[in-house]
């Protein structure tokens, strides 16, 4: 299933993307695609809905996240060797995370705002990971069963923030809009090797992103169970994990977002999402 | 005020210490501690209610952290001159900011629970502010129109974690149970200055930490400005603003919890915690 969340920021509806192409309502099945609902049982009752029944909603609408109720989002960096060697830092022993604020999350269309101060603000394309079964000290064998799905992710970031600004990563990727996810979860049942998905992303039509999940470092099942040893994950957290070559920051000279640019970026089978870049 | 949440884990219920000692059910009054209850009209509100007609609750019952619905905890990295200095780390040109997971909250008298392959597990009392209405590019004069009030945090860090497990520090803050706070929210107007406030730690009784918040090198209203440049404040966010000297990993020989020691710890006017060391 990919399933959704739409209308004006703040005041979504569950929703999902019939296989007719429409858009379908499922707010009188499930308050939201939040907590319980991602557990199996939840999205079971949503799988077992006839959804040729469901109301259609205008195609016109916005989309937001396709999740709510996000405890966390934890990024992973470096996880793509040739990302790593681009960036100018060798891949680690073990996966190097850190939190992107939950404020920061928006829709997928929604706009890529510069932060007052910005200097260097930069794209990633991510592969996204949508817990939907509370882990704790999971095996690498048992991760696949807490993950209700998947989505795109843009872990737009503030290179001047990020690393120039004192420490800690967190102050450059927590900005306001800088966690465009979407445009749907797409469940686990429906993604058959989240190691094979090709991704990519475009600025201004010009390819600058193009890679593949086939060469993460650490993958999805190790990532839960990795971050599992250290926090208890919960139904709706996000586990972003890392970005492919091709950020502005790698190029030769580097090439940052301005207002005015448009990027797009997509992941096979999980859509594509396309966001204006405009001053705050 | 002193603001507080009593009842069992998940499901605390809202409440005030009032002036005669009595925990007091405010359940009737607000739904929680959270959101919009945070913002100015909404402890008026409280603030008008007649506290002594308020239901007593049993003054046995477990608290919980006195505030719900957070979006995220900052904590201030290295904001007491001497503490950075124990840490053999240089005070910074700004504050150093990380986020710890809000799945770590906890109650003020929560154990604190050693993560398995945990070694390092450490201590520090800190000053954490509740933000009460939204912040973005808030000047350091209008900065404290943005705080709902404070509350003791122990910002429980596994040492081994944020620092030898590859990068970024959020590894070593972000385990269940690494941020109990509490007792109360004392409310902005019941502090007279957050800048003169005696904070202690003690393990086993012994004193470990010893401080004031005057020695902060970045105070509440610079912190609130400041990190509102770079994302949104929402109510019920967190900030914990650093820790004094005196933790485990400065002392010489360094000193870390086991299981079966007991960590109390408290600020001026602010109230205590004391916490049982367990093994997970």
């Amino acid at each position: 299933m990919k399933l959704l969340r739409f209308g004006a920021r703040g005041a979504e509806k569950p929703g999902l993307l019939h296989s007719d192409g429409t858009i379908r309502d499922l707010s009188a099945i499930v308050p939201d695609l939040a907590g319980e609902v991602l557990l199996p049982a939840g999205l079971a009752r949503i799988a077992a809905t006839d959804h040729a029944a469901l109301p259609i909603v205008d195609g016109a609408t916005r989309l937001g996240a396709p999740v709510s109720g996000t405890g966390k989002v934890i990024c992973i960096g470096l996880n793509y060797a040739d990302h790593a060697a681009e960036s100018g830092m060798a891949v680690p022993p073990e996966p190097v995370i850190f939190m992107k604020a939950t404020s920061a999350i928006c829709g997928p269309d929604d706009p890529i705002i510069i932060p007052r101060g910005a200097e260097k603000t930069d794209w990633e394309v991510e592969l996204a990971i949508i817990i939907g079964k509370p882990a704790k000290y999971v095996t690498e064998a048992e991760a696949m069963d807490h993950v209700a799905g998947y989505a795109v992710m843009n872990d737009v970031s503030e290179r001047s923030f990020q690393i120039e600004r004192s420490g800690q990563w967190t102050k450059g990727k927590s900005c306001d809009n800088f966690g465009q996810i979407g445009p749907w979860l797409v469940t686990r049942d429906a993604v058959e090797n989240p190691q094979a998905l090709d991704m990519w992303l475009d600025v201004n039509g010009e390819r600058m992103q193009k890679g593949t999940t086939a060469t993460m470092v650490y993958t999805v099942p190790f990532l839960v169970h990795y971050l599992s040893q250290f926090m208890s994950l919960h139904p709706g957290d996000v586990i972003s994990t890392g970005t492919p070559p091709g950020v502005g920051m790698g190029r030769k000279p580097p090439r940052y977002l301005k207002p005015g640019d448009v990027v797009e970026l997509g992941i096979d089978g999980l859509g594509a999402q396309r966001q204006a870049v405009v001053a705050d």
